[in-house]
C-alpha cells in the first residue's frame, strides 16, 4: 500500500473517532488525556504525518480562511448567491483582522492545486461552498486534517464535518404548502442536482408535502442555472398541459422557467404560478418579482466563520441549521 | 508499503519520464497538457504530495499567485472585465500546478489584512488589478519586496514595477478618429476616474485626437459603473442639446449612458452615437450591440502571469504594452 496514512488510519489504530484525532492534531481541546496518549501513539505507529505539522512548524497560523468554491469559475459570477456568501464571509473576517482567500476549484487540476495550497498551511481552515456528493476534495481535506466547515449538508459525509445549512426539507414543505393553500394541485418541481443537498432535500420536502398528489412525471432536474430552468420548463410543457404551479429549487431556474412560459404564451401567475428558492437579489428585481424562500445569507456566512474558528480551536464537529422565510411577491 | 514515494514512482505511475515529472513539479513549462494531467494524477495516487509540500517549504515558495483586486467587492461581480481577467489568470496558473488566490481589498482594514497575508509568504507574488493612484497598497507591496505586476500603468510608480497594459492613448485616439470619420464633431466623453490609468490616458487620447474641437465642457467623469455612466449622461444632457456622439471609457458606462438617452427619448445611434471601451461580454449582448474597443483579456492575463513568474525568478522590471481592436457593432 503506497497511499499515505490518513486520519482514518490513525483513528482505527487508536480506537477513537476521527473527530478525536482531528482535535488532538488541532491542539487537544475537548480531548481526554487517555485519548490524547492513544492518538499520539497511533500517529507514531502509523507514520501519519500531517501537512499541519509542517505548517505549524514553518509558519504557525496563516490568519486567513479560504472561501473554497468547487464549481466552475463562471458560476461564481453567474449565481448571485455566491456573491452574497462571499460578502458576508469577507465582512466577518475583516472584523477579526483575518484575510479571506477566495479559491476556485472547478477542474480536477485546480482541485489538486488547491488541495496542495491548503495543505501547505496558507490558510487556517476552509469554508467549503457548494459541494457535490462525488467531490473528492472534501475527502482530501478531511484526510489531511484541514479544519473545514461545509455550506449545506455534505452528502455522504454528514457526520464527519461541521456544517451550516438551512432546513431544506421544511423550507420546501413550506413553499409547497403555500402553493397548495392557494388551490394548486398539479404542481411541478424543477429540482436541483440530486448530488447536492439543495437538490436532494428540497425534492424530499416537496414530495412529503404533496403526499398522494405527488406525480414523479412532474419533476425535472436542472443545475440551478437559468438556462437549465428554461430547458426543464420546456420538457415539462412537452409532457403535460395542465400544470397549475411550478416550484423551482433556485431563483435562477425560476427565472428561466418564466422565460420559457412567456415564449409559450402563458402568463405568470395568471396561467401558471412560479416560485423560487434563495431570495438572492435576482428575485426582487425579476419582472414580475418572484415569490421565493429567503435563505439567511448573512447569518449563514457569519455562522460558518464562527464555526470554523471553533473547529480550528479544536471544538468537536457540530452542525447548525438555520430557518428560512417564505417571501410572497407576485409570481405565486 | 509505507516508504516515501519518489519521482521514479510518480513517473512509473504516469507512464512518463522522470524528466517530465520534474518539469511538472518545477512549474509545468515544456510539458504537454496530457502529460501534465497524467503526472498530477500520478502524484495524487502515489501520495507524492508530501514531498511536493516539503519542496515548497524548503524553497520558501508557496506555489501560488494572488489576484489582488483593490476595489469594493461588489465591483468584482458587477464589472465583467474582472471575471475575464480572473479566468485567464486561473487558466494560466492551472497549467503550471500553481494556485490562484483571489484577494479583495476594498476597505482600509481589508488592505491592511491583505498586506499582512501577502508579506507572510502565502503567495509568491501579486497580480495587482485596478490600482488607484492614491492606493497605499502598491507602495506597501513594493516596500516589502513582494514581486508584483500591475494591470494598467500604476500612476505615480511607472518606473518601479512591472506592468501589462493596453495602449490607452492610442486606443482612445482610434475610437475618437472613428467617430470623427463618421462626421461627428460635438463628441462628449464619459471618462473614468482621473486617478486610474484608464481614466487619465483615455481622456488624453480623446483630447489629442479632438484637437481644436475638444470642449472641456463635454467631458464628465464616472467610476466605470453603469450607474455612474447613466448619471454622467444626465449631467451632459442638462448642459447641452447638440451632442453628436458619446465615447464612454467603459462598456458599463456606455450602457448606462444609453439607458439615460432612452429615457430622454433619444435614439441610439440615430440621434446620438455611443461607444464604449473593454469589449467585455456586456458589449455584444447589449441591445443594440455596442461599438467598442476590445482589450485582449486573455493575453493580458497570460502576460501578467508570465511577467510575474519572471519577476519572481529575479528578472528586472519590465513593461508590456498590448494593442487593442476597434469593434464596430450598432451603437456608433
Amino acid at each position: 500500500m503506497r497511499r499515505k496514512p490518513t486520519i482514518r488510519d490513525v483513528a482505527a489504530e487508536a480506537g477513537v473517532s476521527r473527530g478525536t484525532v482531528s482535535r488532538v492534531i488541532n491542539g487537544g481541546r475537548w480531548v481526554s488525556p487517555e485519548a490524547q496518549t492513544a492518538v499520539e501513539e497511533a500517529i507514531r505507529r502509523t507514520g501519519y504525518t500531517t501537512n499541519h505539522h509542517a505548517r505549524s512548524l514553518a509558519t504557525g497560523r496563516a490568519n486567513s480562511l479560504a472561501f473554497l468554491l468547487t464549481e466552475p469559475q463562471h458560476l461564481l459570477f453567474a449565481d448571485p448567491t455566491f456573491a452574497l456568501l462571499l460578502r458576508g464571509a469577507a465582512e466577518a473576517l475583516s472584523h477579526r483582522s483575518m484575510t479571506l482567500v477566495l479559491l476556485v476549484a472547478g477542474t480536477p487540476t485546480e482541485r489538486a492545486n488547491v488541495a496542495h495550497f491548503v495543505s501547505a498551511g496558507h490558510v487556517d481552515g476552509v469554508l467549503l461552498i457548494s459541494s457535490h456528493e462525488s467531490d473528492p476534495l472534501l475527502v482530501d481535506l478531511l484526510a489531511s486534517g484541514i479544519p473545514t466547515v461545509c455550506c449545506g449538508i455534505p452528502l455522504g459525509h454528514e457526520d464527519e464535518v461541521s456544517t451550516v445549512s438551512v432546513d431544506e426539507i421544511e423550507s420546501a414543505r413550506m413553499m409547497t404548502r403555500y402553493l397548495r393553500n392557494h388551490g394548486h394541485r398539479r404542481i411541478a418541481m424543477i429540482a436541483g442536482p440530486h448530488d447536492t443537498p439543495g437538490g436532494r432535500f428540497r425534492l424530499v420536502g416537496f414530495r412529503d408535502e404533496m403526499g398522494e398528489d405527488f406525480v414523479a412525471d412532474l419533476v425535472e432536474e436542472g443545475d440551478y442555472s437559468q438556462e437549465s430552468g428554461a430547458a426543464a420548463m420546456a420538457r415539462l410543457l412537452e409532457r403535460t398541459t395542465d400544470i397549475d404551479a411550478v416550484f423551482a429549487a433556485s431563483d435562477l431556474m425560476a427565472a428561466g422557467a418564466i422565460a420559457t412560459l412567456r415564449k409559450a404564451g402563458l402568463r405568470v401567475p395568471e396561467d401558471i404560478a412560479v416560485s423560487g428558492f434563495d431570495d438572492s437579489g435576482l428575485a426582487a428585481n425579476q419582472e414580475p418579482p418572484l415569490t421565493t424562500i429567503r435563505q439567511p445569507w448573512d447569518r449563514i456566512s457569519e455562522e460558518m466563520v464562527d464555526l470554523l474558528l471553533d473547529v480550528i480551536a479544536g471544538a468537536p464537529q457540530r452542525s447548525v441549521t438555520l430557518p428560512t422565510t417564505l417571501i410572497v411577491r407576485e409570481t405565486a
